[in-house]
Parts: structure tokens; sequence; C-alpha cells
């Protein structure tokens, strides 16, 4: 292993946050060696990168495409600090190709399925034309954010589903990887239909919904849960009690006893069940709440959910009102990541291709048509970017030269209400949390896969000269 | 559910990072109002919070303690923007407790075990001493950042022993959860044991070895193989070049060509494969670099590694010099999450304990002490603080009235020779990738079941009372 940068005396102690200044370090070296050594080859064409999923893991019938707005924000923003550059010439990269980096602005074009579409293997989801170099340096970050956040969505409108139209409420932050996957989290989440989040900093930075219960701590804090509820209401009348600290049940008797030393001045939105027996708990919660007349006092569960057990407690008609999501969407438990890529896919106006077992590409700039229909008739066809296919074509242009298209920049309702629509619009097998079979159509146009196997034949025969 | 703040404009459009001063809101609402709760009734008295995990994932004998570091410095920094106090202010909070938020330090005692020591279930991982609403307003992201470090660190210690000596390079970057796991992960991973990695942010950061070959799409961009090979080692002499992006063998062959051409001059440091078969690449690899007389050329392997396939290529006399570890590491694939906790076990000078259906806890402030010795003898005690037990106390005070002690700010070297000296030191049925059995021994003191008995019985006593 070598090419590698001098180990040196870290610059920060403590505190450490990527942010605009750094963001271009924030990338695996060998895009910074690759931009070096196209820029001092001279190899400055256009390129053109295409980031997709290869294959959908077992657990997923569809992915819903996320993470593009902090994509277009980042390549709006690129540009290294002195402080970075300074980094750079020290690590030994040549002082001319730091230069370069200095006055390094984003020039391409970027074509990309907006937030909050369904999508399937193989389809680009945003591809990006830019000069090689650019488009190179980019790839890292452009994969982390539309990986992550398209991997939440994903997991997260499985959860909607399951919860039928209940509430869901994102209660990750505490498990989830990171600060980053903590606020970005949020967006995605609501892309994809939960209704609100604990997470403060997401009604901070992008309006989102913000809700919150009270924690067990707090009960403990006081000498017994009667004088813990009593405290609480005096703050926030309206809130939600969190009753199992000690005993469910005993929780739920507690509540009934504020409501009759309140009386008139009792508002409590609701109780929530955080462990054992979600569902008998719930049903006996109901009894006990409605036997003292507080039809009102709603009942949240939480505690460990995931897409199964939500839908468990709703189809066994479990009195539950909403529901608080954690740790399992959070992290997208069951398929924490996906097999995606951001590959060459044209240099130079040729086509190009990689021909690694398991991992071929279609060359070219690309348009996804989506064919709608009932379930045996909806497919997609992935085509070459100019060509015209019976369809909805799902890509957009949302930048250009740098700058971002109106369709680069919508707000979060807009993507909540095209997933909405996108996922209904979906054949109802791909809906259900069981694996489709089959799944999902996705085709490739006749003359892309004529050009496919133009490319990879010029390729196959460049090596078989070599090899004869 | 309520409890809620209303939605409102997003102050931020386009780039959106954690900071400094902001990270006060990267937490659930329930910590806000609790903590206003506890104001405005007076519960200002010293409380301790416990961390630590309930259960460890079946596929791991042993968590490695990480993230102490990041945690110490947000708290020496937390203190709100007048923005975000505006936001609270706005958001429904009480005046006068945004006021006292204006002016908060946190001014509380920390007890931790240093990172890279190895922990296991029920063993607190970190202690807060501070006035109530200080140590309940930190819960979140104190999880979040321990969560995310003690999970990666974890995964990596079990890839460094796969790998028996041969180098590791973490290369998870692009498909991590979110940009800050991207950075945290690489000190973690240090930690652990890992030699390098590709995220250069970490190189500028925390300096960590930061390495890097190249990518396919290098390659793809030059008419053919080798005039890709020729190109980048005019920028790099000393490059790891990629040979699988057509046909593994034939890049190889290009990489002797190379050397034809180059005599003296070449200097290429090794191949890189990442596809198909590694253990029989490796091998056809290594005799045709051999019979070329390029013994010196080393042969690093990556694509899809974890650490049983690691193991496997070892055991199997695989001739790979180093292992390139993506995504399975990046996001600890297997085991993406722990069941962490922050729970409350003293106020004001009292044991607190929760009696939920399997989430009991231990009261009072706490001490481990570890009993080494050869595979039955070794063993942990958990004790009350003041406790004289026999064994190493892992607990040290890191924090006194927010100001960090020495032993809270050391190096990446000192944590990273700690755990593999502390990793070594268990038995060795624990450091073996298949589930130990039995699990490693944790004991309760005496006097602490003592006292976890006394608090029960005090709260089951009081719930008593009301229910007859």
């Amino acid at each position: 292993m070598t090419g590698g940068t001098r180990p040196r005396k870290p610059v920060v102690s403590g505190s450490s946050w990527v942010d605009d200044r750094n963001a271009l370090l924030l990338t695996d070296l060998y895009e910074l060696t690759m931009a070096q050594a196209y820029w001092s080859g001279g190899m400055q064409d256009r390129a053109v990168f295409s980031l997709f999923v290869r294959r959908l893991p077992e657990e997923r019938n569809y992915l819903l495409a996320c993470g593009l707005d902090p994509v277009l924000a980042y390549l709006e923003a690129l540009h290294p600090s002195g402080e970075v550059l300074r980094f750079l010439r020290e690590s030994g990269f040549e002082p001319l190709f730091v230069d370069w980096l200095a006055d390094l602005r984003f020039t391409g074009d970027v074509w990309a399925v907006p937030e909050g579409t369904p999508v399937f293997a193989g389809e680009p989801i945003l591809e990006v034309e830019a000069p090689l170099p650019e488009a190179q340096l980019v790839e890292t970050f452009v994969l982390n954010q539309i990986h992550l956040q398209t991997v939440l969505a994903s997991k997260a409108a499985r959860v909607t589903a399951a919860a039928g139209g209940r509430p869901v409420v994102d209660f990750g932050l505490r498990r989830m990887q990171g600060a980053d996957a903590g606020l970005k989290s949020a967006r995605a989440f609501y892309i994809a239909g939960v209704d609100a989040t604990s997470n403060v900093l997401a009604g901070y930075v992008y309006g989102i919904p913000v809700r919150g219960t009270m924690a067990h701590s707090y009960v403990q804090a006081h000498e017994d849960e009667l004088a813990a509820f009593r405290a609480f209401v005096r703050s926030f009348p309206d809130s939600t009690l969190v009753v199992d600290t000690y005993d469910t049940v005993e929780g739920v008797r507690n509540v009934v006893r504020l409501s009759r030393e309140l009386g008139d001045g009792f508002r409590v939105g609701g109780v929530r069940l955080d462990s054992g027996d979600l569902g008998a708990l719930a049903r006996e919660a109901r009894a006990i709440l409605d036997g003292a007349g507080l039809h009102a006092v709603q009942i949240f569960a939480s505690g460990g959910l995931d897409e199964w057990e939500i839908r468990g407690l709703v189809e066994r008609g479990a009195p539950i009102d909403g529901f608080g999501v954690g740790t399992s969407m959070g992290v997208s438990m069951d398929a924490p990541t996906l097999d995606m890529a951001y590959k060459l896919v044209s240099y130079a106006g040729r086509g190009r291709v990689k021909l690694s077992p398991g991992k071929h590409t279609l060359p070219g700039r690309k348009q996804v048509f989506r064919v709608d229909g009932p379930d045996g008739s909806a497919r997609d066809v992935i085509a070459l970017a100019d060509e015209d296919v019976r369809g909805r074509p799902l890509l957009r242009k949302v930048m250009e030269r740098g700058v971002r298209l109106p369709g680069g920049r919508e707000s979060l309702e807009t993507a909540r209400e095209r997933a909405a629509r996108e996922v209904r619009a979906l054949p109802e097998r791909l809906r259900r949390l069981e694996a489709a079979d089959p799944g999902y159509g996705v085709d490739v146009s006749a003359a892309l896969a004529e050009e496919r196997d133009r490319v990879e034949r010029r390729i196959t025969d460049a090596t078989g000269e070599r090899m004869t």
C-alpha cells in the first residue's frame, strides 16, 4: 500500500466537525491523487459519472431516492480553506495542482431523479457531467450523502406503510451513526412519510415538526411517579407521560389519579408505553383511561419497534394512536447499506464501462422511463439520454455549470408529497413488507444494450490484441 | 403525541452542518422540556447518569469503549448561539429558562473507562455527575457519539484480529452513515488497530495515516489499461495500481509490461485486486510478478471484505500483503447498533433505578474492577464507586467541574496501544470471531446488589402502598 500522505500532528484538538471549509477533504485520498494525475496529464475533457445501486437488499422491494439537496449544496459551496490547501501542500501534492484546487469551483451539470422517487437496481439516481478532475473529486462525498439518505428513506417508507396512517415519530437520534446522520436522517424520514422527529436541530435547520414526551429519568428523579407527573404537567400541561418506569398499569392509574386532582385543568395528551407486551398493555391502558372518562388521552407506543412489529400491532387492532420508532429505523438495521456506486460511463465523448465480475456498467448519459400500470405491466426502461421511449422520464437537469436550476431546489413538502404519490402508484406486491416475487421489471433499451455491447467489444478487442 | 414545537420556516437552506454553536439542539426534544421542568421546579441537585450497554450483540464477545474525547470536547464547548436561543424562545420555551440556557456551561464531573478498553454488558462506560438539568441535557449527544465509536471500534477489532498482523486500511467513507460517521470512524478504527484510512480529513483532523491507490475510473478514462498505469506512475511513481477493471490477470501482466518499459525507474508499490476469487487471483498475481522478478510489488486485496473472509484468506495462506476494508466495517454491518443507554442512577444523594421489564438498572456511582487471569479466572466486578474490590479499577475521573483532567486528554496512539494490550489480555476464547461460550464473567458486588435491592424495595413499597 503506497501513495500515502505522511502522518502529521493533528490540526484540531477537541471538537471536530465537517463544514464547508474542510468538506473537500472528506474524501478518499485516491480522488485527490487521481485529480492531480488528470490535471498534470491534461485530461480535463468532460466526463459523465453515473450513481446507481447495483442490487437491492433482499429486504427492500424498492428504494426511495434521497439526499440530492445536500449534494447540490455541497457542489455549490465546494472550495477549500487556506488551511486545507496548506495541508495538501505539506502532504506532498504538487504546488501547482494545489493552486488549481485553490481556484476550484464545481462547473458541471447534474441530472437526478427528484427526492422521494422510487428507484430500482441499475437505474441512475444521479449523473454528473463535468471536467474529469471535478467529476472525480466529488465522488466520495456525493456517494456518502445519497447513500445515507436513500438507505434511511427506503427503510422509513416501510415503517410508515406498516403504521397504516397512524403517526410515526422518529426517536432514533441517540443511536444513529453520528451527528450528520442524526441531522440528515430527519429530512429523509420526513420525505418518506414520517410525521415528526424528536431531533430539535431538524426543526431548526429544516422546519420539520419536532415532538417529544418525557423520559424515565424524569420519573426516577422524583420521589414517586405521581409527583413526577404532577410536576411535569405544571410546565407542559398537554404532555405525553411515560408510564412504564416502574409498572405500566400502575403508571396509567397514576394518570387517572392526576386527572382527578386536576379536574378541568387536566389536559394530558397521551401516555407512552415503552416496554412489555405493547398490544396487551395498550388494551389495558385504553380500558383504564376510558373507564375514567379519559377518552381524549391517546396511547403512544415505543421501545424497539420496527415495521414488522408495528404491522403486527396494527393488524391485531391494538388501540395505539401513534408510534415512536428509534434504532431500527435510525440505522436501517436490516439493511444499513446499499451496494451503491458512482461510475465513469463516458469520457471525452466516448462511452466507458467496467468489466469486473458482477460490476458491469452501462455506458453514456442515460434516462429512466417509467411505464405506470397495474401489477403486471408497470416497469422501467433504462435508455440513452436522448432516446424517445414510452413512459415518464425520471431524471431531470438540476444543476447547470455549477448553478442550481429551479428543479434542483424544492421544499421537503414537495418531495414528501411525491414520495406518497409515487409509492402509491407502485404495484401492490412491492408495497408489502415481504419480498416481492417477481420484483419490479427494469429493462435496458435496445439502443443502450447495443451501445454497451459496442463499448465492451472495443475494450475486449484492445485487451485481446495484446493477449495474442 | 404532544409537547411539540410548532413547525417553522427553516433557518438554513443548502449546506447544513452540526457545529459547536448548534450542537445543543442535536438532542431529543424531551431533554430540553425536562430540563425546563427541572429548572422551573427547582430540581438542581446533583444527579448521576450511567452510560452502559444492556447486552452484547450475539456477534460480539467484547466491546471496545470509544468516543470519549469528542464527548469531553462537546461538554467543554457546550453553549448555544444567539440564533439558537431565539429559536428556542420562538418554539415556546419559557423566556427565563432560555436565559438560563444562555449562561449554560457544563459544570459536572465525568468518570469514564479510557478509550480502547474492552467492556461488557452492564458495565458503566461513562458516568456523569452534574446538576440534574445539565446532566439530562447532554444525554442524546453523549449517547450518539459513544455509541457510534464503540460500535465501530468493536467491529474493527475483529477485522484487525482476523488480518493477523497484515495491514488493514479503512476504505469505508463512501458508504458510511454520513459525514460525522466518516470522520469519527477513522479515530475509532485507528484505536482498534486499523493502520490507515483513505479519508483525507482524518489525516487533517487527527493525524491518522492516509493511504490510497487508484480507482477503476482512472483506468476507464484512458484508452487502455497500460496507458492508464503509465500516466498514473508519472505523478505517483510508488503507487498501488488497481488491476481488475477489465481482467485481473491481464491487469497484472500490464504491470509487468510497465516494469519492462520503465526499467530502473519502475517503483510501483503494489497491485490491488478488488473483485473475483481473491485467494486464487492473489496466487496467480504473485506467480506472474515473481516470474518477472517483481518480488517487491505487494498484493493488496479489497472488495466487500469482512473479518470472516479476511480470516479465510489468511488461513488459506493467500499471498496478500494488506487488506482494504470498506462497507462491512464502515457501518459495522452485522451489528450496526448497540443496546446502549444513559440512565439516572442517583439524584440528590439517593440511588435511583428503573424497573421496566428487561431494563433494570444499578443505582449509584460505580466502579468496574477487572481481575485478569487465564481463561477460567478472568472476570469483572461491578461495584459501588467507593468499594475496595480486588482487581484493576477501569473508570477514572476525566473531567472535574466541567474542566478536563489530564486523564481525559490522551493521544490516539495511547488509546491504540491500550486497545492492543487489553485485547491481548482477554481470555483466548473472547478473541475468536465465533461467539465465546461461556461469555466473559461479570459479577455485581455484594454491596452493590444490596443497595440495588434496597432501592428497588423503596420504590415497590411506595407503589405497593398506593395499590393497596
